[in-house]
């Protein structure tokens, strides 16, 4: 009986380990804007739980809609609690419940939350809506502002958590089909430099952003000509455009404790396309 | 009498000789935000005068309650319209005025405009209040791509034209007290780059950013421990901090046809700090 | 009998969790650079090991003398391979050798070499001798080139292989005490871009260079005033300087198949040092 | 009589009015590396002069030769000094000409030097000579180094000087055919901002790198594929590429007094190129 029983133990820990290294064994965390099985966000809930996390989603009542995340928190064994992001008193009532419901407070947050009113309804960049761009940035940035500071005032974040938000390159350069969103993400990735220095110095909290290649999710395919676009960073970076899959992998690494002193940076995640300047493979077309 | 005339008018040629270039000479430009004679916009506005430049000078309604910038219109010759640069019917109104009074498109627009309800009522930036923020951002960068979009619909930039807003190094880096005026300088310079794109296709006009030294002047000296900071600044600057005035030179030869293939850059403007790691000047305090 | 193996092997599985995640199980090594117990590529070739890794050690002929790397080699049950990093021969060597060991390819090298002969006999920046700059920069960046150059001719990385070289944000901002290094680093960094481009094209292998804190090495303390400036970065740093050990863990994480995607970057691991502009902490001194 | 020979005084200056602007009255230069008429240098030179300084023109003994530089030197009224910039005899030599022939030290310095044997002999970027890598870094780069350091030693440079290097974006991103030129750029830049916190701390010297447009010139256009990079580029660029002569026209502001605080910087001259991630024009090929 023992004998066996040892062996099923030890089964299920060689099962794992194929899947897993338990990287975040132990850890806690909320993951923010899994839609369904494209999305980013729902690749590192995967990833995440199989590393050992116990993780709670959320999403915007209006995503909650969709359904796919219930069958999300289902497979991974956890609840969903929806919050409109742009909404403090939501962010206080998700992170509450969080450490309630996961016993403590959290050791990662992934913020995944994009969305442009001007990009949906086809206005052109110069010609854009003030109201419409301020919900953009609210919905798209502040509300990564409004996500740390309510986490602080709650004391929500063990020491030396780790917070990544999903971010873009057309924070740096321009991609005229990106529109307003360009500037949405250079906000965030502001947010995430200046709110790194604040939660470093308290609580050895790290803040950081990862710039994601152009990635076939349920939102990214919003943005115009995204499919030439998509052919074009393919080709341009060296080791082609880089997977949700992928991205949940980096994001793994950075919710570790192998990446505690990396803090305040915006990390390229897409193949080397950010350091290239032109690839011959572009020219040869 | 015609010896006469040819006297005069070639003593005048010789005198403005001394101060000046000629640089902007037959060029219209507009010019935002000179409060005082400490502004840097007051500095520029009186360097472009100089270098031959026809210009009309504007600032928020309750900025020219204080009344300085009419001494300055009075010397410069030109007059002031006033204009909430959030308001696109204000900024429509201003740069219809400014085409009747130059006399057709300006060549040039100085935007130096920032303010920071949170900064000013004390707040933390771990403590921001959001609808300050919006104000905020609002005020010190949406008003740019207002002022853009405004200014490309009425068609009221000459071709080649130049469009230039001051900025500051915190949209890089993290300056803590510089509170949420980091975001609202990331988000500014950002709108120079993506607006950049679409004014340099359109009408070769360009659109750049300069990123000047921490400044004594009444809007920056509100920035809390402004005293301590500039003198750190100071001593991390190879040639220590630029002046308003320098910063005004600067912005002439931005303005000039010298500069026509610059755009969408931001242009550090400050005595080498950006590009300093650390200084042994400041070990030796 | 059977039982007792089963619960040995358990409990060695069990403790090695305790240390490791076996991110690099079946994964085989090359690192450059470990003097003594001190140095980060020590921490970096023992955290390797605990993770599942198969390495070799290498170091120049001159540094082998100090001894401490075969004391290493024996505590990680592996061995040390001389090479001078400046000869292609001696590269040649090593990397032959290193595959007959290891059985196969390699799957991650770690460079970690760095001195500066003008810094050695403390000439000025302003008054440097250009046949030791020469050796500087062959030691500490050319190296780097010959290294991927070497093992790409003799087809030496797996497949998905990630080659890391350490560097210093010197590349980037002025540290007048750091010298040549500063140019020696621009080109490391230069080159980690220009060649992740043929590897990644060639063979899928990513090439990055981390930017690591000051760190308190036998060769970073050689640095002029280097105490002083190790704490004034510990200030400015939210979270402090990086440790070697952190760094150690980081360069894991690099070498994992969890960052793929990754290549052609710097990655600064410094406790946010690289983003700020200016910390309070600094002007409170 | 009178009254003519006002006229005629006056018509000469309304003439170089249109020409000129007098920026650079008074001040001396030397400008490196003017080839034949399509060389940026020479057009730097052309644009020096009708700005009102008075320049030395130098070469390589070898690129004297082609003996265009001579008939440039007729045609502004001044002398060539042949020096071997990778000799810091020659560039004694050719600074104590220089200061005797202009009459005191100089106000400005032009390196426009870049040549690598890898690339001219054909060798792919992954089979490099490293002697030849020598050779290039040693003319590409460290001249520029030798240079300053010889002037610092000299006292060759006025306070409040400025020294221009022209660089390209390979020193930022991968362009793989531009080759080991990629590193020698890079090296150049951190010279620049290197001997720039020297040289400023010592005599208000500035020093700056313009990272120009891919340009046609005798020496530009003997990288590989060059013709297609150059469209590439063009329409990538809002404004397109920048031309030869638009550079001179920056680099006259650069001298200028006008621009005496910046200082450490590469300024990118590139019609917008530098400040995009794609632009829709490649994609509608």
């Amino acid at each position: 009986m023992y004998l066996l029983d040892v062996k099923c133990i030890f089964a299920a820990f060689i099962k794992s380990e194929i899947m897993s290294n338990g990287l975040l064994q132990g850890k806690k965390g909320i993951i923010f804007g899994a839609l369904d099985d494209k999305s980013i966000a729902w690749k590192v809930a995967e990833k995440c739980h199989e590393q050992g996390a116990k993780i709670i989603l959320t999403n915007a009542p209006v995503a909650l809609r969709f359904g796919g995340i219930y069958e999300l928190a289902e497979k991974l064994n956890t609840k969903v609690v929806g919050a409109d992001a742009t909404k403090v008193e939501d962010l206080e009532n998700l992170l509450k419940e969080s450490m309630e419901f996961l016993g403590g407070k959290v050791d990662f947050i992934l913020h995944s939350i994009g969305m442009s009113l001007n990009v949906r309804k086809k206005r052109e960049y110069t010609d854009l809506n003030y109201e419409w761009m301020q919900t953009t940035f609210d919905i798209s940035a502040i509300s990564f502002h409004k996500l740390m500071q309510t986490a602080m005032k709650l004391d929500a974040v063990n020491d030396w958590g780790s917070i990544v938000a999903l971010s873009y390159m057309a924070a740096q350069r321009t991609f005229p089909d990106y529109n307003e969103m360009a500037e949405a993400k250079s906000l965030l990735e502001s947010f995430a430099r200046s709110f790194g220095y604040h939660y470093g110095k308290k609580a050895k909290v790290r803040v950081n952003t990862i710039s994601q290649s152009p990635t076939v999710t349920t939102a990214g395919s919003g943005v115009k000509g995204f499919g030439d676009f998509f052919d074009y960073a393919d080709k341009m970076s060296p080791l082609g455009n880089a997977s949700a899959e992928a991205c949940a992998d980096y994001c793994v690494t950075m919710f570790s404790d192998l990446t505690r002193m990396v803090t305040m940076q915006n990390l390229f995640h897409d193949g080397g396309f950010s350091s290239m300047g032109m690839a011959p493979e572009i020219l040869d077309k």
